[in-house]
């Protein structure tokens, strides 16, 4: 854990050194690489949609199974849990989605372009001119139609938040495990708003994957276990690398909070375009274990056998996206500098996140070094996600790699062939080793397993 | 890699032993257990949309990561993807979605009520015995409108196929990387049909998640890639410990196959229904990628350096559901015996699918052994999934891990604590092995990767 004064001096600090990443930049190696694409963007792209590249998916999948693995496997207070995307349209009604999850907009009555009415700074149509119409609240919901029938009673919406569904299990979860409040349950999944202003790439889109965490404790409990929230979630991100001084912890003011919310601090990210929201964590009191409780006709409570006490269970909620910290984990990572005497773009993931951990290297494109090399490439892929590539020079291979976070580079030559070594180098220090072929497996497993290295000089 | 004459045997054997398992005794486990919940079930449920409880996560999660390791990262001819589910609607034009996904529906014309004009045997309602209209075709895409106004120009499709964000993005992929023809994208993701008629638990749901590989070949040889391709997903099944009685390969009939497929082959597994798709594997030759180079106006060939060759490739897709292989392990791991004297539901799941790889028991609540119970489950847990248990009797903590496929028990006694040995319980054989503490962790993980133990007497 960290402590309060730690967090405030990080809160305080918010002053960086200049950097060389833009959005541009990452943008473009983004779709150079691999790693995101627009939407249908043969078609012209679909707005704020975007689709994960082979580099992406595999950053992804490393992003969500760390959460996975060090929220719910690696702890015994939590479970998770996958629940389906369409849900019956009375969860809208009790969560307060589908009265109050709008955005106020006008339409102009010249040209028909609609707006955010808290957007504008004319009273005039930003487009044409023209005049504007009187607000009217607009859902956020897509919505949908179940069943043969386009009809109300076939309403259904994608939802717009993970949250409700681990709610409305909440009594299912409970019967049909040993847990005990405090207990949590955690889920990773897609959801979707039908936001107005997407934007910023992958930091607001329309479809998005949220990791969501809501964790039940008894009243009066909520705040020790709110603050252990927040530290616990704002170390994560420290765990998995993103510069301390470009994190904070923003309490928000009161007129902020959400109707359900007791309290509520961002982890905030110093993107190119500013300080923006990573994860909230929120005390959402009991709010919605008793407005389901209410909608539903069902009890939502807790009963303690030992104490002989019933409550509803206050909630807090670690919500983190996943975009988000995908994107800055990319930015944060994204670096420029000389490497071997060549100006080099590289990304600095930690090894546990990077998409390729190791990428093996013939020197030659001959005398036995190709077939040795997809040799030990074959032994490797067998426990870690590798790379083999023999195309122009050792510089330039070395490059390729460092542009994609790859965090060591394994060379075959001639003495790979009489001594049974190899060369690893490190992406970061680029330092260089040798070492046995057969330590490969054990010793890549355990560089991985410590994280991003700190930087040192070239040996 | 399995012989055809091997296929046909086990296409032609198709008879196997009574089983426990019925569907009713599968579902309620399900719910009694944490593994499937009804989607917003404290409101009723919704229409065959399920919730993954705890165990039904962890099961799932380890399923689609055995696919992916499998698959993709151990394989050097396969990348990853993943692609929005809001996608373009020039995507389902091109797909002949748009046009020919379709039921034929029937409206009562007294009661209103809508029917599958295939499935009806009188020509009369069957709920009231009126009229029924002329049949006509209903498109089985969910449909939703993205941006603030609802008009025909914003309507968007749910995606009711992982397959078309492969085909898409071909060109971007093969920009990005360094791949040459044959090579696949694979991708796990959700996918929403808005069936008139699901049903059977998980077999067939509105909301539902795919694993798919679109693997691009040369023309003229995508029959050879059919058949291996066939072979390798056939044997896939086998390998994560399927009854090879109970799985089969069934060739379609020209009749059967879709406009697109020049040949398709559907891995089918024998549930308490009958015998059932698991997993369809397509030859689609190269309808998509000419669709979508027509429709978008880009040009989706390839062109190979080497040959000087430029083709538009064909396409074998094995196209697997997560929802059907994840019921059909726990169909055919669902056992009843008799253990230490007890009768048991047992499930025979292979270790590496199993959602909890072992449980860590006190003999007694008492005399140190739940701390050092504790102690081992703090060690083993930074390295698998594993629970503790203290409540009721040794057979009774035994009864409750095998009936969710926990492979392996784990003891402590009074030994224990005098020379760090514990007694480690095989679920399946119900063998019990002696070893010390510090050997756990790399026992359990060779055991674990080893697969299902063939089953022996308990010694």
């Amino acid at each position: 854990m960290i402590s309060t004064a730690c967090l405030e001096t990080v809160e305080k600090s918010g002053v960086s050194a200049p950097r060389a990443v833009t959005m541009d930049k990452i943008a473009s190696l983004c779709k150079r690489r691999g790693f995101v694409f627009q939407s249908s963007e043969i078609y012209g792209g679909l707005g704020s949609c975007w689709d994960y590249g082979p580099l992406g998916i595999a950053l992804k999948r490393n992003i969500t199974e760390a959460w996975w693995r060090d929220m719910i496997t690696a702890r015994e207070d939590m479970v998770g849990l996958d629940a389906a995307i369409l849900m019956h349209p009375r969860v809208w009604e009790a969560s307060g989605h589908l009265a109050g999850f709008t955005d106020p907009l006008v339409d102009c009555k010249k040209c028909k372009h609609r707006f955010r009415a808290d957007q504008l700074t004319e009273p005039k149509c930003p487009d044409c001119g023209g005049e504007l119409t009187e607000s009217r609240n607009f859902n956020l919901m897509f919505k949908t139609f179940m069943g043969p029938v386009e009809d109300t009673a076939s309403v259904v919406y994608m939802r717009p938040e993970t949250a409700q569904g681990i709610f409305v299990n909440f009594q299912n979860v409970l019967n049909a495990s040993r847990l005990k409040i405090p207990f949590g349950i955690g889920q990773i999944g897609k959801s979707f708003r039908n936001e107005i202003t997407p934007g910023n790439f992958l930091f607001r889109t329309r479809e998005f994957e949220q990791m969501e965490i809501e964790f039940f404790v008894k009243p009066g409990e909520d705040e020790k276990w709110h603050q252990y929230w927040k530290e616990t979630r704002f170390n994560w991100y420290l765990k998995y690398g993103l510069t301390a001084s470009r994190l904070r912890l923003r309490e928000h003011g009161k007129d902020e909070l959400a109707h359900y919310a007791k309290g509520c601090a961002d982890v905030e990210y110093e993107f190119p375009f500013g300080w923006s929201e990573l994860e909230g964590i929120a005390n959402r009191s009991d709010f919605d274990l008793k407005q389901h409780a209410e909608f539903s006709g069902k009890d939502l409570s807790f009963f303690n056998e030992e104490t002989r006490e019933r409550f509803v269970p206050y909630v807090i909620e670690p919500s983190a996206g996943v975009g988000r910290p995908l994107l800055a984990f990319l930015v944060d990572a994204y670096d420029e500098d000389t490497a071997e005497g060549e100006e080099r773009v590289v990304l600095r993931l930690d090894p546990r996140l990077a998409p390729i951990k190791a990428a093996v290297f013939p020197l030659l494109r001959k005398a036995g070094h190709p077939e040795k090399a997809q040799e030990i490439r074959d032994v490797l892929k067998e426990h870690f996600a590798v790379t083999y590539d023999q195309a122009g020079s050792i510089g330039r291979r070395y490059r390729r790699q460092d542009e994609i976070g790859t965090p060591f580079g394994i060379t075959v030559d001639h003495d790979t062939l009489k001594d049974g070594t190899v060369t690893v180098r490190e992406r970061d220090s680029m330092e260089q080793v040798r070492m046995p072929v057969d330590r490969l497996v054990d010793e890549l497993r355990a560089r991985i397993a410590a994280g991003r290295a700190p930087v040192v000089a070239s040996s």
